[in-house]
């Protein structure tokens, strides 16, 4: 019979996607045209396998586009991005699978769903070969940013039907040595517990969102266990997004901590390295453009726009082709700090489906985290939401958690320093560290709540 | 670099532990001597690997056993039984992780732990050929119990820490063509939407622990969708217990519900087949004892004792010899209906560690799911209570979840088929539906808890 073996080849797969060592001299060695020349010969391939699925003949053929009117990299931005209510309309006509792939036969076929932050959670189809090449891209970051074979590594992405950790775990097993701690979020695996195993089991890696491995070192010191002296983790490798990494790497005793980027449809597409100047995007695997979120127009190094990708390797089962993350970021100008041949981005700035204009001026909750210090005594936990007044114009008021939650000087201040950093007037009320985790999810949830939208239908 | 596919040779896994029409071809030709033959070619060469690993030459070094004493399956008795507790005592002796494995270079480890439904948790370690041929012989029990290609196949069993769902994902995705839904228990997707999951995917085949798949039809109905008319599930392969089959499958409108057998150290050990007449052990993988748990006599077909396996494709990470499951199950007489090699067990019958004594008599709480009928307003859940009274005798009560809670008629009916069944008086107090399931954990847990000890140290 036919496996999940047979359907991949993972010498192939690694050959044409180094990690590691091999990474390092590809990249040594490979000219910004070589890359050139490798895309456009993996983009005509992938292109050819986008014309046999449906979607994409609706997408691509209601547009009057025709096969071999594409002819190459500068021709992308010519077809229409499709973002994930596309795929959510693609479901709805034609449930329960909608018409975005197509297996061949003999192809097994992976079901996951994104943690999504809002509304109904959107499937996320893939196949062997796609999988694991997004597997050994993911190790390709880790390995970038120092895991080590010697290393214990804890997990705290989610399980069940949701996809994090499904893609952390076989990344770790397939393309590493480390040993794994599969722990989940603190629904299957309780906080207290969670900090209980690090110590228990020598963890030095932890991988996750930064709200709740921020959340776990308080835990930790709740229940009596010192990072830094009972716990010694040396590298926390996950989503940072607006997050301080300094801060969180304090927190643990000292840990270096790194971000890296992707979405569940694509896998990671950039990453971080020792470098620490922006992040890498896997170009190999990705074209990666950054648009203006409503006329589509290309931005200019520096300005902020959506995260747009063409997935280069996944010709199997769910091609993906200017796939509109609506993800916020920009490109970063100048060479390289390596001498790679790869563009860098900023790294995950906020939501444009997040987005809230007051007054003119965009606000991406996401950027609050960057303003919370922990010298205020802020956890870093916050809810922010947003209303229509009487007048019709949009108010945002923001929770923040804090230990100083009865000190009107610090709301004063905070307030004071969100109007200065984003421009505008956001109420804020501090309440107590632990009275958000509800409401936010930061325990239960791959990816905390930041933004409740109250203003109706 | 050497990865997880390096390390684990598929094509000579399947030959060695074949699956699907293979698997019936390879039966329908072995006899008992050929079957016998290989098991004593297997032992010897795991044998050689378990003297390798610290454990074992305690163990059984200890007893004044050398290597060579034991030169085959006639001499295997000889060596001792291990159980849960030794390993737990392995691992506080040499923490993180005991002395009763090894790795050898370039070999990952993959790490899980029990879902045990007392004491902590116990680490489960996997290398990549013990794994997959355990993948492959779940996969061989799925296809002799019916799983088919275009299967939509939820499974039910949790993540995180707990091994079941990550091996249940492995053996569907690497094994079959069935598309899986990694659901997870009611805390990893709510039993809410584990039905609409079902209605909404078109879900034909449920995996699973028999308690929570009970409590899931009676969601569904709560929820307004009808199992048979709404969901249409053909299969439900699952750790059924003590529980009726019968009765599980009218729950879902009709679907054919079958048995398998295995523990979270050495995976599978038997699985029911299309002829219903009790679990057939998959003995080209394990030498299965069945022991007095006291003395370690063995036991003759039909009286029950512990399960102690040996098995024979674990020589990798961590060799299993004599592993007392302390699962209770017995051999059936007679040979087999289909004309197969291997012998056949009852399956699960309780657990000896569980086992109450009273008045003389013998008592496995699991023994108590199959004497609640769907007639009588049970919905299949109950709990256990043990206490020592003041003349320091144990007595139990068990408290039955109905939709006829106040029917003392009915109380007192459940309690006298209690008494003639289980040959001993135990009290009975009815409950309404739901009642018990945060004292037992169905939705939250793996396995729910049927018995609370309330005795005290």
């Amino acid at each position: 019979m036919s496996t999940y073996f047979d359907a991949f080849d993972h010498r192939r797969a690694l050959a044409d996607y180094p990690i590691g060592e091999a990474f390092a001299q590809r990249m040594a060695t490979l000219s910004v045209d070589a890359l050139r020349a490798l895309q456009e010969q993996r983009l005509a391939s992938l292109l050819a396998r986008a014309w046999q699925v449906p979607f994409y003949r609706r997408l691509w053929g209601g547009q009057g586009i025709e096969p071999g009117d594409i002819r190459g990299l500068d021709d992308l931005p010519k077809l229409p991005r499709f973002t994930k209510a596309d795929i959510m309309a693609s479901i709805e006509a034609h449930p329960p699978l909608g018409d975005f792939h197509g297996t061949r036969p003999g192809e097994p076929m992976i079901l996951h769903t994104t943690s999504g932050t809002t509304g109904r959670a959107q499937p996320l189809l893939f196949g062997p070969t796609s999988r694991e090449i997004q597997n050994i891209l993911l190790a390709r970051a880790y390995r970038l940013q120092g895991l080590r074979d010697d290393d214990v590594v804890q997990s705290v992405y989610g399980f069940g039907m949701i996809n994090g950790g499904h893609y952390i775990r076989e990344t770790i097993l397939h393309y590493t040595r480390a040993l794994l701690l599969p722990a989940g979020t603190g629904v299957e695996t309780r906080s207290a517990q969670q900090v209980r195993l690090m110590q228990d089991f020598g963890v030095t890696v932890l991988l996750g969102f930064a709200d709740y491995i921020r959340t776990l070192a308080q835990v930790a010191r709740s229940e009596g266990i010192e990072p830094g002296r009972d716990i010694r983790i040396r590298r926390i490798l996950g989503h940072m997004g607006r997050e301080s990494k300094a801060e969180i790497g304090a927190l643990w005793g000292g840990a270096e901590v790194y971000d890296w980027y992707g979405v569940g449809d694509t896998g990671i597409i950039a990453a971080e390295g020792p470098d620490r100047q922006g992040m890498h995007l896997f170009e190999d695997a990705h074209v990666v453009e950054i648009v203006d979120p409503a006329t589509g127009a290309a931005r200019a190094d520096g300005e902020d726009g959506n995260l747009v990708t063409t997935v280069l390797f996944k010709e199997d089962v769910y091609p993906i082709v200017r796939f509109d993350t609506q993800d916020v970021t920009h490109r970063l100008s100048g060479p390289s700090p390596n001498g790679w041949p790869l563009a860098r981005i900023a790294g995950f700035r906020g939501r444009s489906d997040n987005m809230v204009k007051l007054r003119g001026i965009n606000v991406y909750p996401h950027a609050i985290a960057a303003l919370l210090g922990a010298d205020d005594g802020c956890t870093g936990e916050y809810l922010c939401r947003v209303r229509r007044d009487a007048e019709g114009r949009d108010q945002m008021r923001v929770e923040i958690e804090t230990a100083r939650a009865d000190d009107p000087a610090l709301e004063h201040a905070l307030a004071e320093r969100l109007r200065a950093a984003l421009g505008v007037t956001i109420e804020v009320s501090l309440v107590a560290p632990g009275a958000l985790a509800e409401a936010t999810g930061v325990e239960s949830r791959q990816k905390a709540i930041r933004l409740i939208d109250e203003r109706g239908a």
